[in-house]
């Protein structure tokens, strides 16, 4: 069981270090959006969800007797794409970076989703629930963004084919 | 026109390079994987799938009057990522091998959604129609991979708990 639990504590430090670098992310992001209000306005929404998440998450963490801290290896590299994808400033950087918020957003649904089979198999029940609070509210921000990835497409190749009218952000 | 199908043709390229990431990350997953012979066959089953996108890519890069190249900045740095999770060795590298997996194949789907809205806007048809054959081959890989999370995380936990066993790969 101690095992179990290590697993588990890291697993919830993860995934705090992975709300962190979303918020910066979405906060970057939101700044920079200037011709697309529905998608500023969806992201700063998000971004009030990701701060009530980390509260969630440094909860769970210090009721099994840890602390936050940075993320490790893999989710270290991931948080780095998400810096480097709330930096962007190409030339369809609207497009990408909706393709990178959908990418994010369902690297935090797998995130919950082993955490939730985890905390079960631990048997921490009070984890489970913060996750599975969690898990929608990802879920919902991924699938909106792809749903309104086509026409986010079709409006910026619009723009960027119209003289005179900046398309990329 | 001219801009909307210099997007659509930097976007193959894209695609293309991203699906050249793929199969690397396949191949060294599907290499490493000893204990969990499930995930391996379906990993070799989607490189399968893999190569033959590749090539659907490529002819339609072709018939725009392109060819292949390397990606560039942000589909660049989700390669890296991608190389990183082919060639991880943690102690938890099945579980956070299965994450990458579905991130990954969830970059597919929203760039293969991206795709079909631009070559739809340029009138591509036959681009549209490679792209919408590729989509649900990433949806199943995808699909099955974070309902087959849960039970990957549980017998990964049993297994790091269980003396002189072997979990990570």
């Amino acid at each position: 069981m101690t095992e179990m639990k290590e697993n588990l504590l890291d697993w919830l430090r993860d995934a705090h270090a992975m709300e962190e670098q979303a918020e910066q992310m979405l906060r970057a992001q939101a700044k920079r959006i200037e011709h697309y209000p529905a998608v500023r306005q969806r992201i700063e929404q998000h971004l009030e969800e990701t701060l009530g998440q980390q509260r969630l998450l440094k909860s769970s963490i210090e009721r099994l007797g840890g602390s936050p801290s940075t993320a490790k290896d893999l989710m270290g590299r991931m948080m780095a794409f998400g810096q480097a994808a709330g930096g962007m400033t190409n030339s369809d950087e609207i497009v990408k970076g909706a393709i990178s918020s959908y990418v994010f957003e369902n690297l935090e649904i797998a995130t919950y989703t082993a955490l939730i089979a985890a905390a079960k198999a631990v048997g921490d029940i009070e984890t489970q629930r913060v996750c599975e609070q969690i898990l929608p509210q990802e879920q919902a921000m991924a699938q909106w963004v792809l749903e309104h990835l086509p026409q986010l497409t079709e409006e910026f190749l619009s723009r960027d084919a119209a003289p005179n009218v900046e398309a990329k952000r």
